[in-house]
């Protein structure tokens, strides 16, 4: 190796590699022909073109109005937009009688993801500990691994996290020394990513009442970072309560979610909810990272909010993607093998599939290629998991599951990738 | 302190202050009678709401066009807009005879900021080095120490970076066994913020020359940060030849500019462009961070610069900042004491000021104190430099400056602004 060989990196640099998303998102742009039921795109044809439009005439009409959407805002975020997310959050707590979250508790990103990044950076270092719900979000699982974190998964179900296995995890830590590094339990709690589970409320209080009593042996608060994402894209409507609406708790939950999955993708704003004295760390690090998210995006947000554009959208998605959730549904139950299994979600962009254990859909295995042959892309499951310690039965578990979404697809590639990938599962025979 | 008291935080969680620039940007935003000639805001009469409205119309008036634009893109950014930026460098760099840059190496970011951000975080372990400008951008300046990087600074004058201190730098880092931690020297190098100095080509070359030299003994590459940020905001026009024309040297310069100050703060679309072998990882570290910057503003800025206003507004905006920075010249040579002194700059946002060395305009001092008084703000001169082990009588040169900027300021502000601060400072005498 020559000295202009060697790049002088980081570890975080050294650990940089491509991530599985990039690889299956540049693949299905780059070939037209492969039908992508992996990536977490939008809908497209539901994309609120006319109502953006319409908006941003109103914030540029008016040149006062319009030179100040255009100028730098503050690091925290736009004060008006603020005080809307907040109104919606407590709209959605209001029933369960907890004290309203303040406007001030709030900071506006580029998206949720960038609030789950800044949220990291403020929280670990190398070799802290983070529990994930196994499955969990396969791009968090990167940041965190990409950080040098040691990350552990507990198992959820339809009860959300498996209560026993996550005490079970606690004790197992505290035994090892390790409770002291453990910083945070991430669970994404409505119509999960990938596996399209809700957590019920009673469950999250269950675990932020686990972290409590482990806080002490930790030495420090043992958070609960909700991602709420898929929040505003239940099918049938109202969200059930945040982890906020448990008062007690309020000084361990971190709540993120954002605008860009229920309204555009293109337009990137996201928020984050944290404890008080948490908002003054995470603005330093943000103001380091672009001194505040796009003015002309909160803007655009605040009015989309006001005229009631955002709620008149959110229902017509919400009727959208139950109608693609149901044709992905129809198409694999015509197009599938009766081996493959799952459980059609009530919201969100995901239908989670389990084959039998001994069945690998890995990105290097038989039936990724038969179906990449077949032209149609997956999420393998085995990436949404916690590499555990010596689990190795477990694994082959995990590696029997795959992710489809129907968010992007239109309706005919929604058919047609059903029946190619069907087609592609009925070249393998189970055990 | 009880257990609750006890945030976790990661080391850069718990380095994590306000900012001096924070502090101030919303100290100016809260008392509406103050005057800031502090904060880095571009000119608000002449931002471009006409053009912006006109530009959304073309995007969002094509109803496939308009949904491209909402959806998201990839991580890399628009493949037009990279195209449009290597036409826009390699105009400049044309008459060298360089080869041109190509679109592959260039990644988009959420203003030029989250580029520096990036590439930092491909870069830097805590305890290694960076050589900056003295004075440099203080915001990248909190950025290297939040990371735990130690900064060292080389001076710079009218000629450039100061080589034969950067020399006998480079020469007493080997000596310390410290050269192996040095990752890359970073500069501004077109009306450089805060000294409104811009770097000779030939200078670059020098550094570079330098820089090659010592890789043998770091054992690795050093790399050359341009951050052109003010590039397109010369007065009189055409910029000279970045660092990028030096063709042999490519592999270590990586280049920063953005289109927030030339174009809108609100709008946040900044790039960098790295030596191939770079690109890969701080894609993977941006795919953590947001998947890529908003599509919508991207496709605006394409327009914008296809259509030529983007060219248009320029011309516009160059007139507008020549004007408005005469205007704080002239106002200055009225009401400062004779003994403060400074050199009216080609372009950019700021004109920086000496004071005699033994006075001090620290946020803490009396002048600044006096100035607040008079309800007039300005950038202490001393959060620009790094700190130099040991160099207290230089640290008491460094504290005798001031930046002070025309941007956000309008024309009655920089009068009254200037009138303010010369009455402060002329309550203090010089010794």
């Amino acid at each position: 190796m020559t000295e202009m060989d060697r790049k002088g990196l980081s570890k975080m640099g050294a650990r940089a590699s491509d991530l599985p998303i990039s690889w299956l998102m540049e693949k299905s742009l780059e070939r037209p022909s492969i039908v992508s039921l992996a990536a977490g795109f939008t809908d497209n044809a539901s994309l609120p073109v006319a109502f953006t439009r319409e908006v941003v005439e109103q914030v540029l009409g008016n040149n006062l109005r319009g030179q100040k959407a255009l100028q730098y805002g503050t690091t925290r975020g736009d004060d008006r937009l603020r005080s809307l997310i907040s109104t919606q959050i407590n709209s959605i707590d209001h029933e369960t009688g907890a004290t309203p979250i303040s406007p001030a508790e709030i900071v506006i990103t580029h998206g949720s993801q960038q609030f789950l990044y800044l949220f990291c950076e403020m929280m670990l270092d190398e070799g802290d500990v983070v529990i994930v719900e196994d499955p969990t979000y396969f791009v968090m699982l990167g940041l965190l691994e990409n950080r040098g974190v040691e990350v552990r998964g507990v198992p959820i179900n339809t009860q959300g996290v498996d209560i026993g296995a996550l005490d079970q995890l606690l004790h197992s830590l505290k035994a090892d020394g390790k409770i002291s590094r453990l910083k945070f339990f991430y669970a994404v709690t409505y119509f999960q990513n990938p596996s399209g589970l809700t957590t019920p409320a009673s469950n999250k209080l269950e675990v932020l009442d686990l972290l409590e009593k482990f806080e002490s042996s930790a030495g420090h608060r043992l958070y609960y970072l909700e991602d709420a994402a898929y929040m505003h894209l239940g099918f049938m409507g109202h969200p059930m309560p945040t982890a906020l609406s448990f008062e007690k708790h309020r000084g361990r939950i971190v709540f993120s979610s954002t605008f860009s999955k229920p309204y555009a993708t293109g337009l990137r704003v996201g928020y984050g909810i944290l404890p008080d004295d948490l908002v003054n760390p995470i603005l330093f690090i943000k103001t380091n990272h672009d001194f505040g998210t796009s003015n002309f995006l909160q803007a655009l947000m605040v009015t989309i909010i006001e005229t009631g554009r955002y709620d008149q959208h959110l229902t017509v998605l919400r009727q959208r993607y139950a109608d693609k959730c149901r044709m992905l549904d129809d198409a694999m139950r015509i197009h599938f093998p009766d081996w493959a299994t799952w459980q059609v979600p009530d919201g969100g962009l995901y239908i989670w599939v389990q084959l039998p254990d001994h069945m690998d859909t890995s990105l290097n295995g038989a039936i990724f290629q038969a179906a990449f042959e077949k032209e149609v892309l997956y999420v393998p499951g085995g990436l949404c998991f916690a590499r555990q310690p010596g689990a190795g039965d477990q694994n082959a578990h995990h590696r029997a599951t795959l992710r489809l979404s129907y968010g992007g697809a239109s309706e005919d590639a929604i058919r047609l990738g059903a029946q190619r990938l069907g087609d592609a599962l009925k070249e393998f025979v189970p055990g």
